[in-house]
């Protein structure tokens, strides 16, 4: 859904920015992407953020902190996006501009899925308050996708038809990831591109 | 995906039903659908089997091989799924009795999500075989689709809608999961049937 720099191929290592608590959240939001979050362990961000083990405990005790903090790292990411869509002329230019990010980031989608939905698929398997802290960021896309369509001047169905967005692109990073095809991302963005079309008067 | 009737809520554990291969086999798919793979563990699938962990080892040397099998089992479901659905009379009916499958399992989706999907999702943060595995599987339904959307008279974007469709009720489950919301499976089930009906001569 948001794809954090740090994520990007021939990207600087997570580790090379910011302060130590902001490189660890970076890092715990990378490798919780690569690796999924039961077989990543606390060393393995340590790692990735180029922070010393024993100076993980001082910012995060556990690796449950460690994936709240990713939750977070998702949250701004997610929040940067939204300002510089809303910067775009009109809902339709706005609702393309997201498209064309996704399909953008299609090899990576390949390889590791979407970094927030994959992330949401392994934590709704628990109950434990974190599941609920990514459905939060889940919804400020969906809620900022239903303005969008309600600007287009589908005030009856503009929550429909955001739910059918979103689910759209992760469904299609599913396929993405699972057949190892960005091609599948490239021409269901194009379908989605015409069908924002079709629903702009 | 497909949903094996052993992951129905008020059904009889898989333990009681069949030789204990295929028992641990369905009971794998089960455990698996609900933990995830990383925290299940192989004495998880043995209880919820009903057979003796020492006899586990006898059918199944390594976790993996135990979620090879549970694969093997969401393929002999989609079978069973495609020959019923093979059944009805035009291919509009068997687009739609798909869907009414997957908004029926609504409740056991917002509560663990897609088997297959989640399974996928999961797998493909590794490269070892077994994500290429449930990628058979999924082409399996991607082909069954692509030949209705054929037999609907759309032979140039057959394979296109094929994959709209599926990627539409991966994305959805993944919502449904993550808002714990199996409404929103209802009212895109909805929209995917009105969509069918848009593309029927």
């Amino acid at each position: 859904m948001t794809h954090s720099k740090s994520a990007e191929p021939g990207d600087k290592p997570a580790g090379r920015r910011g302060g130590k608590r902001e490189r660890l959240a970076a890092a715990a939001a990378q490798v919780l992407h690569e690796q999924g979050v039961e077989k990543t362990t606390i060393a393995d961000i340590a790692r990735a953020a180029d922070v010393p083990l024993g100076n993980v405990y001082y910012y995060f005790k556990t690796k449950d902190q460690l994936v709240e903090a990713a939750i977070d790292a998702h949250a701004r990411t997610l929040a940067d996006l939204i300002t510089a869509l809303d910067a775009l002329p009109t809902p339709q230019d706005r609702l393309k501009a997201l498209l064309a990010g996704w399909v953008d980031q299609r090899e990576v989608t390949a390889r590791y899925g979407c970094p927030t939905g994959s992330l949401a698929s392994e934590l709704d398997k628990r109950e434990d308050g974190l599941d609920q802290a990514l459905a939060k960021v889940m919804r400020v896309l969906l809620d900022w996708a239903e303005q969008q369509f309600h600007g287009l001047g589908r005030t009856a169905d503009a929550r429909e038809l955001a739910v059918a967005l979103i689910a759209g692109y992760q469904g299609i990073s599913l396929l993405t990831n699972t057949l190892r095809d960005p091609g599948l991302m490239t021409s269901e963005g194009r379908r989605l591109e015409r069908w924002i079309d079709s629903l702009t008067p």
